[in-house]
């Protein structure tokens, strides 16, 4: 009979998605400021790139936390999520609606990291892992900031030069 | 010189591009309830499977309304995260952590979907297109919802279960 596999594992298998997905994405986001059409937005993607630095230090404070040595695990759902982003780079190449289209991109990238992180910390804190909840909730409420900022800056003028 | 896109072009790409999602996840939402070992777990797949269906029905309003028949394209991301939950469902299968996967799983389409359907409401509004504003604005409304019940079935039972 197989072992049992319990909640650290599956939190584990989570930590090594994530790490490798923030390493995607800061692979990712230099092109994406560089395509950008407006200065504000690259700009945001250019900060954006700073956070996720800080992201992948966090995440790294958190093999320590569980005296495991940092290590990603292939993320088919940030591959898909980039590989579209990659796509509307293509398609919407020095058209008006980039801008749009890179904004839309990076709102799927932010939900995919909330939807990561809301787990990690709510499973960091059944397992009693207090300071590793800490870390993911401080990384969260960045991710959702991005994401809110990204609406901003999408209706305050992306969306109407797209129009 | 190519012609420029608009974001009536992205708009209708993107329409596309849930519209084959949302039909990726009408095949998966089965497969997750059956895997499900929580009953309660279980009817949240299934009535979420129902809504799905009427998802599908207001994309397909929406196609009406642009004078487009309804057709797919190809979304990676969204073939990415469902393949991210099968792996899941084949590694933690039959152990206590499965629960808390199916609804991290889960968790990580509903984000997916938010993200898309935000995007496309705002969109929506921009293009004046208020009748398929007000269609992705009850979707989304139902995606969010489906969302935290996720989190209240994984916080009462499922990682309870899995620690």
């Amino acid at each position: 009979m197989a072992a049992d596999k319990t909640l650290d594992d599956l939190f584990l298998d989570t930590v090594k998605d994530i790490y490798y997905a923030e390493r995607q994405i800061l692979k990712a986001l230099p092109k994406m400021a560089k395509a950008a059409q407006s200065s504000a937005l690259r700009a945001g993607f250019e900060q954006h790139l700073a956070e996720t630095e800080v992201h992948v230090e966090r995440l790294e404070q958190v093999f320590e936390l569980m005296g495991k040595t940092p290590r990603g695990k292939t993320c088919d759902a940030i591959l898909g999520i980039l590989e579209e982003g990659k796509s509307i780079m293509e398609d919407f190449k020095e058209t008006s609606a980039l801008d749009a289209g890179l904004v839309s991109a990076a709102q799927a990238v932010e939900h995919y990291e909330i939807a990561r992180y809301g787990t990690l910390k709510t499973w960091a804190m059944q397992l009693g892992m207090t300071d590793a909840a800490a870390l993911f909730d401080a990384t969260l409420r960045e991710e959702e900031a991005t994401d809110k900022k990204l609406s901003q800056l999408a209706e305050a003028e992306a969306n109407q030069k797209a129009a």
